[in-house]
């Protein structure tokens, strides 16, 4: 009951101060931003101490290399994340602006005014730098944010608070602005989950069994991100040099990401010709796992199974199918995916107008990695996750995505007949 | 067991419906609605006879006489919904658009594409017009829908919906894009609110009971509509004729309305003189529940509690606070409103833009009445309903807020550094 009123109380501080946040001028925001980002140079030491017990405390329990590095900070990450705040500052403020006013026959002006979502919820796992990400985004957009990071990063997202916090005060802004969940338990995810008198929303970060505990559990309103099995489909009519060089990318390039291509489909006219190319490309650097029209053409491969269609593998492993047309590649796409991000290598003008228009995802390429999936690469500055559901946001969402309308009405007088 | 296998069919068949709906051009849409209006008035006899059934049902049930108005369709009724499905058909296709493409300075082509949501949930009371106003709504739009109408419509609902699904099958189009649930069970809404496998969106519409049970149980993401605690202000600087007629026409033309008008904040250098103004129009008419500051001047009036501030009276009574502040106007809405429709009635230019910015609700007035919060009326058309959430849609809820965007993206091989 402690934590939940802890928490309870954390939530109205956040709505309290999300009054004041909405009403903030850019130049302050940026202001802001750019004092926090030089605080987390300052502080540098103090941070890569307190993350040192971090690190510490995770190789006693036994972390994965590959997580231990992604809790890791050092000189060059925080630079980033400082780096990250400036960048923000620079951005456009879309708070406040008015769009699609229109004159209705009887004079009202009528308009949608862009404001803060209110307070958003961010539940994530062991990364802190998004714990700076996403306080930068949300105090810009004008929304409070209370953070729940991975118990891991625990002393890193304290200290990375505190020195946002210490800003905030020095401008005279309310402290719950940016506040983060101290305790470690999980029953506080639960919590957070609840709260929907408090939380506009709720943004889960992490892999496939976070985001499936928040759906399940959660009645405040969710954004669910990020998890991505993706597809290249190289089509009858491709350029196999440049599907090459497309999946090479989408593989290798960052494999423990989610727009990394997991599953490449091939038509059946060009898997003679391309999968030995492919195999001879990722020898040795990627798993190949292959129906079994793939395997008669590369026997030397692991069969792939049910199990792999559905696989994020976030590693260097592809599965591959060879299929018989281009609706079957289609059909598979929209059966397995996770509406993240889609690819097809052609040179049909009908078949790509057709992927663009048939395959359901966030994103759909036409002759281009998956990679580009990202807020950045999209032109809209810094994300706060991958949208791969359906309502409010799809895909990147950057400052824009964490905001919502109201309908602003400027009368003289008018009644309704 | 049965009735969530027959929930589950028709949320696979509707899935698969999707598919079919979203490529259909507007052409064909526009010509299946054309043909539902001319269905409809040419079944009148058969919809009326069937309408006759649930009124009976009603009756000896003892429903109310304002549900069993609600539940009736009449001639005009019929034809109502008839013109209606025409000018759906009139208005234009959302499907397909693209907008703000853009080229990356690496030459990739991105711009989004408006698509459909793809299966609408629609829970809702004993109006059968919203049967066929949401069917044609999700079906101009491109989504398959599932309907859920109360149990007091049943009747009217099923021969409804045959019709339109008649006019599909004549058209070659999938059954399953209009589906209306058979049951009228209870756990059919429970197993409804967890199908998140086959529902995108589960709109209720209806009264606070019907959306707090929504919220409560949904797994699916909702759309929450139409709970409208609506205030106006008389601000210091009034022109009192027109808060007059502006309160009048938001408190009497339709007092059963969610925009309509439930208490009154008067400032209190304008009370002595508006509140008597208000009784002497109101006398007979409405009935008036004050704070002890109104009470001082109106005497005659009930005294209001707690609970009115919070109430959505939908009939003929109206709160009345009078404030000491334009601050305290703002956060009596901000505290008790459902952020539905708030309007200000001034002639202060800074007072008038704060009321903008600072009142936290979908629709927001200057010196206009709140009955305008309709699609009709904000130039959209139709509505499946009035957002209260801040989520995806906020407001009135047209053809554009029944679909969603995914990204296109159009590459000549490129691939990410």
């Amino acid at each position: 009951m402690r934590l939940r009123d802890e928490l309870t109380a954390q939530g109205k501080a956040a709505r309290e101060a999300a009054q004041i946040l909405a009403s903030l001028s850019a130049e302050i925001k940026n202001k802001v931003l750019a004092a926090m980002a030089d605080e987390l140079e300052s502080r540098k030491d103090l941070i890569i101490a307190a993350n040192r017990q971090d690190l510490t405390a995770g190789e006693q329990a036994g972390l994965s290399t590959a997580l231990l590095d992604r809790l890791e900070l050092n000189d060059r990450r925080i630079s980033a994340m400082a780096q990250g705040l400036r960048e923000l500052a620079a951005l456009p403020d879309p708070v406040g602006e008015i769009v699609e006013m229109q004159r209705r026959p009887n004079g009202l002006m009528i308009g949608k005014m862009r404001v803060p979502l209110g307070v958003v919820g961010m539940i994530y796992e062991a990364r802190p730098n998004v714990t700076i990400d996403a306080a930068g985004l949300c105090f810009k957009s004008g929304n409070a944010v209370i953070l729940r990071g991975g118990s891991e990063a625990i002393n890193s997202n304290k200290i990375l608070v505190q020195a946002a916090v210490g800003v905030l005060e020095r401008f005279g802004l309310p402290a719950a602005a940016i506040q983060l969940v101290s305790s470690t338990d999980r029953e506080a995810v639960s919590i957070l989950l609840g709260m929907h008198e408090y939380l506009d929303v709720l943004i889960p970060r992490g892999g496939a069994g976070l985001i499936q505990r928040v759906i399940n559990e959660a009645r405040v309103p969710v954004i669910q991100t990020g998890i991505g099995n993706c597809h290249i489909y190289v089509d009858q009519s491709a350029d196999l040099d440049m599907a090459l060089r497309i999946v090479d990318n989408a593989k290798t390039s960052r494999p423990g990401v989610c727009n990394a291509v997991e599953t490449l489909l091939v038509h059946r006219e060009q898997a003679a010709v391309f999968l030995p190319r492919l195999f001879a490309l990722f020898e040795g650097r990627v798993e190949l796992r292959g129906c079994p029209k793939a395997r008669s053409i590369l026997p030397q491969i692991k069969a792939a199974d049910e199990s792999d269609w559905h696989a994020e593998y976030l590693d260097y492993i592809l599965a591959v199918k060879v299929v018989d047309s281009f609706e079957e590649a289609i059909k598979h796409i929209n059966t397995y995916g996770t509406m993240h991000s889609e690819a097809i290598v052609t040179n049909d003008y009908s078949n790509s107008q057709r992927f663009l228009r048939e395959v359901d995802a966030a994103a759909v390429y036409i002759n281009a990695s998956t990679r580009f999936t990202d807020g950045n690469q999209f032109g809209m500055g810094a994300e706060i996750g991958i949208s791969t559901q359906k309502l409010h946001a799809r895909g990147p969402m950057g400052l824009k995505e964490l905001t919502t309308i109201k309908y602003v009405i400027y009368g003289q007088g008018q009644v309704r007949e």
